[in-house]
Order: structure tokens, then C-alpha cells, then sequence
């Protein structure tokens, strides 16, 4: 029998820096990823959708018998992550509080940065998270609703790209921060842009790498094999796009399948 | 019994000015209409999710006794229109047809540009309909995916969105076009910027008065009344950002209420 793979979800292509990171730190294991290309994006949606669709989405990958499930999006970890744990029978793991701790870890004045989509920044995830974990630190949120279009546009760098992230990104460095929470799965795609902003002054904290070694630390049963892990990409929309991206991050002989969700 | 209503969709909240221009014209009439904002948005997904998500639209107005029924989405238009015609038992007016005629008959040169999303320019359905019109006519296409993302967030002027238009509109401005049509319905929010630069020398076609002008023409049974028609407007999902826009379009005294689309 094959062991059960690990499942992950995003809202789209972004999750895959998730995906590419565990595969890193777990080569043996079976995985299957779930990109919600038909209904992405997410961050801009209500609450009650945002858990709607993380709940659907958890579903179908557990008709592939899953041992874990990684949300790698920040969107859906912020709101649906305490329904998914107590709905879903295996360990379900978010990206808000790997990338929380990261930061805390790394900040020395304590002064930390969050950016994310507009539902992420509202839920207020990250300063919870951040602040749990330090009473004292001082947390700075700003939503920047036109990166993940940007992206998937694929303007990665240029001057429209960098006049939008100093629009957005003007007011937090204003404030001195140290440290800056990616908070969004797509954002380590226009880090040079964002670097080249910030200067050396504030260290950037991509959240893909956290998220991994919290799967490392919390998965039930390690594969043992000397042979690689099996990697499946689904999605609900197989676009030219998704696919374009999906190549750029995990490499030329990507596969990618189609599957249909079903709504409640 | 009440009149029949028209019903009008579009994926999210850009339809909105083709409701207040029917509204405009048939003050008299009821409309019913539904942005499906859980999903928006539609300019980026393959054709069979467009035509899909087209057919669960329809379905969904069916269910309040339709008579006519608009789709104010370029780009299920350009997907969808001949199924739904042949689907449902009413009148089926899509965005294009209105729009393909209003540009042939205000260009001279007929050098004319078309503007979209990437899923209504992919289809060529703007092209097909103005040379339908005119076979001498010679159509410039541009896909401008950056621009719905930039009028959600509300920048409707500025140095990045006309940034933004610079890089997309440049080419067609070199091919002399003295008309462009903008083919969504999210578009006409930043006419003005778009005004700016390509100056008085290209006429900009607005499709959504020239679709309520086609309803109007085909409609079956006009309501004979001195009363006002009620206006409902329908969303997947219920934001702030779309109750904030449709009040900036259809006023402060805009009401909107939220349902749930059933998938096939």
C-alpha cells in the first residue's frame, strides 16, 4: 500500500513556495497539492466565504487520504484554521503561526511589519500570533490588495511594481521596523523588488521555510524510504497561466490536473 | 401580480453601470441583478469555468421569473452567450454585439482598439463582431489584466494607474486606432485616465448605454406603469468593497443582499 501523502491547499499558485519548501525538507514524502484556481483570489472575500471554501477544499483532499494537512494560504489560515482542526481528523497545520515566530525570533528592536491581503491584515492573525509570543513587540499591518494581481501578471520587477510597493510600503518603514512578514504565499516572488526598497535595514521573513520545518516537527508518521516522494498538483481552473507560473517554481515537467470541487 | 423582471449579471460589481444605464432608459421596469463576487473575478479562468459559472448565473435569476436577461460581463459574453440563448426559454443580450456596432459606427478610419480582460480578448469575440459588421475594418486587440485589480482598489487616477495604461494602451496608440472600445464593464470607472492619454484623437466607446438601448429594441413586454421599477441587487458574497463601489455607482440608498449559487 502506498503511504498516505500530505495534503496542502491554496488559494492559487502562491502555496506552491510552500510545496517546493516541504519537498526540500521531506523528499521521501507523498504530497498533493490543491490550487483553488476557479475561485482564487481569496483575500478579498468575507470571512464566512474564506471558511466556506478552506472547509471544501479540506474536503477533497481527504478523499485522497491525507496523513497532514498544510493550509499554505495565509488568507485561509487566518479564518479557518481553528474549524479545519476541530472538523478534520488529521493534524492541520497553519502558515500565520511559523511565519509569526520566525519573526519574533529574528527582530532585535522588536518593531515588526506584516504585510498580506486585505482579509489577512483585517483578521488581525499575525499580531495575535506575534504577540502571544512577545507582549512587548510592537506590530505595524498594511494589506497591499494590488500584489498578488502584479504577480500574477508576472511585472516581478520594474517601475510600476516598485511605485506600488513604495506606495504601500512608505508608511511601515516610516516606522522603523526591523523585520517584515511576508504574510502572503505569492510575495517571495517580488522580494528583490521589496529588498531593494527596504534596503538592508529590515530583514524579510518568507514564511515558506517556517511552515516546512513546523510539518517536520508535527508529522505523525515519516515516510521511510530511500526513494522520492510522489508529487500531485490539482487544481478547480487549469489556466495557461497556472501552469506558466507552476513551472517557473517547481520546474519544466510539472503535471497538472484538473479536479471539481463540490460546493456545500 | 408583479411584472416580470430583467435580470442582469456580471461577475462582480463593474455590470453595475450597465443597470444604471437600462435603469436610465426602462426607469419603469423591475431588474433583478447578481454579481457573483465569491468568484470574481472571470477574465482569468479557462473558457469551461466562464461558460459554467455563465449557466449557474442564469439559472439563478431564472429562479425570480426573468423575462429578459442581460449578461453585463464581457467575458462570459464572449464564452457564454449562444449557450445561454439556447439554454433558457427568455432573450438572452450579451455586452458585445451593442458595443462591436457602436464602434463601427463611430469610427472613421476603422482602425479600430479593443480592450479587455485576458479571457475576452483570448476569445477574438470583439474582433469576429466588428468584422462581422465591416470586413475592411482592422482590429487592434489588448488584454489589461492589471486594470480591474487597480479599480477594486479604488486607484482610479493616479501616477501608478496611468502608469499602468501608458504600458498597455502604448502599442495600440502606434497603430493610429481613432476608437476604443473598453470591453469590460469595470473600464469606464477610469475613463478619465485613460482620456488623458490617448487625448481627443480616439473616441472611447462605453458599451453600457448601447446595451440598454438593445434591451430596450428587444425586449418582449415592456411594463406599462407610472410607478418607478424596484431594483434588487444579488451577491455570491456580500464586502464592504462591493457595497462601497455599488454605492458610489447606484447611490447611498443601495441595498444589497446576499445568496448562495448552486454548482452543478
Amino acid at each position: 500500500m502506498p503511504e498516505k501523502p500530505i495534503g496542502i491547499f491554496d488559494s492559487g499558485v502562491g502555496g506552491l513556495t510552500v510545496l517546493k519548501a516541504i519537498k526540500k525538507i521531506l523528499p521521501h514524502e507523498n504530497l498533493i497539492y490543491f490550487g483553488d484556481t476557479a475561485r482564487v483570489p481569496y483575500g478579498n472575500r468575507s470571512p464566512n466565504t474564506i471558511i466556506r471554501y478552506s472547509v471544501e477544499n479540506a474536503r477533497l483532499l481527504q478523499k485522497f487520504n491525507i496523513k497532514a494537512l498544510v493550509v499554505a494560504c495565509n488568507t485561509s489560515s487566518s479564518y479557518a484554521l481553528e474549524i479545519l482542526k476541530r472538523e478534520f481528523p488529521f493534524p492541520v497545520i497553519g502558515v500565520v503561526k511559523p511565519g509569526a515566530k520566525a519573526a519574533v525570533n529574528k527582530s532585535k528592536s522588536k518593531r515588526i511589519g506584516i504585510i498580506g491581503t486585505e482579509a489577512t491584515i483585517k483578521s488581525g492573525a499575525y499580531r495575535k500570533a506575534i504577540l502571544s509570543l512577545d507582549p512587548f513587540a510592537t506590530v505595524f499591518e498594511k494589506a497591499c490588495p494590488l500584489f498578488v494581481p502584479l504577480i500574477e501578471e508576472g511585472w516581478l520587477s520594474g517601475k510600476v511594481t516598485e511605485l506600488v510597493a513604495e506606495k504601500y510600503l512608505q508608511d511601515l518603514m516610516d516606522k522603523d521596523i526591523d523585520t517584515l512578514v511576508l504574510g502572503c504565499t505569492h510575495y517571495p516572488l517580488i522580494k528583490d523588488t521589496i529588498k531593494k526598497l527596504v534596503k538592508d535595514k529590515v530583514t524579510l521573513i518568507d514564511s515558506a521555510m517556517a511552515v516546512a520545518e513546523e510539518v517536520e516537527k508535527k508529522l505523525p508518521h515519516r515516510r521511510k524510504s530511500e526513494n522520492e516522494g510522489v508529487v500531485r498538483i490539482l487544481v478547480s481552473d487549469k489556466t495557461e497561466r497556472f501552469e506558466r507560473i507552476a513551472k517557473m517554481i517547481m520546474g519544466e515537467d510539472t503535471l497538472i490536473e484538473e479536479v471539481s470541487i463540490d460546493s456545500e
